[in-house]
């Protein structure tokens, strides 16, 4: 029974790090679309979200069913719940790249700002190395390494802020910009976002680790 | 068992319709802060947001337990599976109001314009309704009521379209309202999202009644 229940573990491993790799390929290639002006590009990453819900859908079937057939108490139950809640937070992830794919088909030939863009492709760049890396540390429950991925969501953070008040200004300056500009800014507040998800995931493994639910969310611009 | 079993999951239902309550709240007085730019209301709603996390938790936790102990298959794992499910698009509820607070907090002090306000407030004032009657659907497993409180998620999504439009025209106009009026297309579309997950508890109330997933969340205005 026991032997059983690892190895059901290790299948949802599995299909937990492949949702994440999804993931990160729908995030990596919605920002591709949008400073890219790719309309296609955009339509792929709605058109795969599906496969990610269903992905998700599966995991926590199981996850139900490993509970309900194995009855685990206290660590084990603790590591199917990390992946429930890190596969849920991996698809709100999802769901964040496919609202930049609807900016990428909603803003295309208004006035744009390649500045602006420049920064936003940085932003993501950031966001891309945090999810690999929270992968990687998922992987290894390596606590050490979920710390430091979580403090470099600050950085993600600073370009959003940068990005908001660079779209204002130049929205001002410029009435032309202002539909396109609007856009820059949710772009820069969904990978913010997404960022905070990945911090989340952060907390899941410190949780998986150590048993402990911590608070490593470092406050936004927008926080009190 | 049978019996304690029942008795646990009504106990749940009680803490899932206060947390809808709480949530509603936050959402409610949310927007009140915002369109009376009442900095008091939404340091409350952030103060507040800590209570209604910690009842997620608590639902979650309780719910796992029941899993564990109880083993339900089918019809019973589908009323705690919902109940998680629905819980946690509450607790998704309840942070898009903790953005329109900080929107508040961030907002103060500019130009504004008090027919997009007027607006938003209408726009919050269907949320106010659908989060209502969802939950009231909820605790009788209401399909029908469940399936025409979903419908009524396309006026929302409408108001977020017109305020969105008005936004991006007044800002053309004049630039001083740049800064004021990206917010009034950020807070109606949290609005917005809060009506999709009014949307996805409906599906879940659908799923409770029937054991089908169905998909009822119409496209809004972002939608390809």
């Amino acid at each position: 029974m026991r032997k059983i229940f690892e190895e059901e573990l290790q299948d949802l491993h599995v299909l937990f790090s492949e949702m994440g790799k999804m993931v990160n390929e729908a995030i990596y290639i919605s920002v591709k679309g949008f400073v890219n002006h790719d309309k296609e590009l955009a339509a792929e990453v709605i058109a795969h979200d599906v496969a990610i819900n269903q992905r998700e859908a599966e995991i926590e079937k199981r996850c139900f069913e490993l509970i309900a057939l194995h009855q685990p108490v206290t660590g084990n139950l603790r590591r199917i719940v990390t992946i429930m809640k890190a596969c849920a937070d991996l698809e709100r992830m999802a769901d964040h790249a496919v609202s930049i794919a609807k900016s990428t088909i909603r803003v295309k030939g208004n006035k744009r700002n390649s500045d602006i863009e420049a920064a936003i492709a940085e932003q993501s760049e950031k966001v891309k190395v945090m999810v690999e890396e929270v992968l990687a540390a998922y992987i290894k429950t390596d606590i050490e390494k979920a710390k430091e991925v979580a403090l470099s969501d600050k950085l993600v953070d600073q370009d959003a802020e940068h990005i908001y008040g660079r779209a204002i200004e130049e929205m001002k300056l410029d009435p032309e910009l202002v539909l396109g500009a609007t856009d820059y800014i949710m772009v820069a507040g969904y990978l913010e976002r997404i960022g905070d998800y990945v911090t989340n995931i952060c907390e899941w493994i410190i949780y998986l680790g150590t048993g402990k639910i911590i608070e490593l969310n470092t406050n936004n611009k927008f926080e009190d």
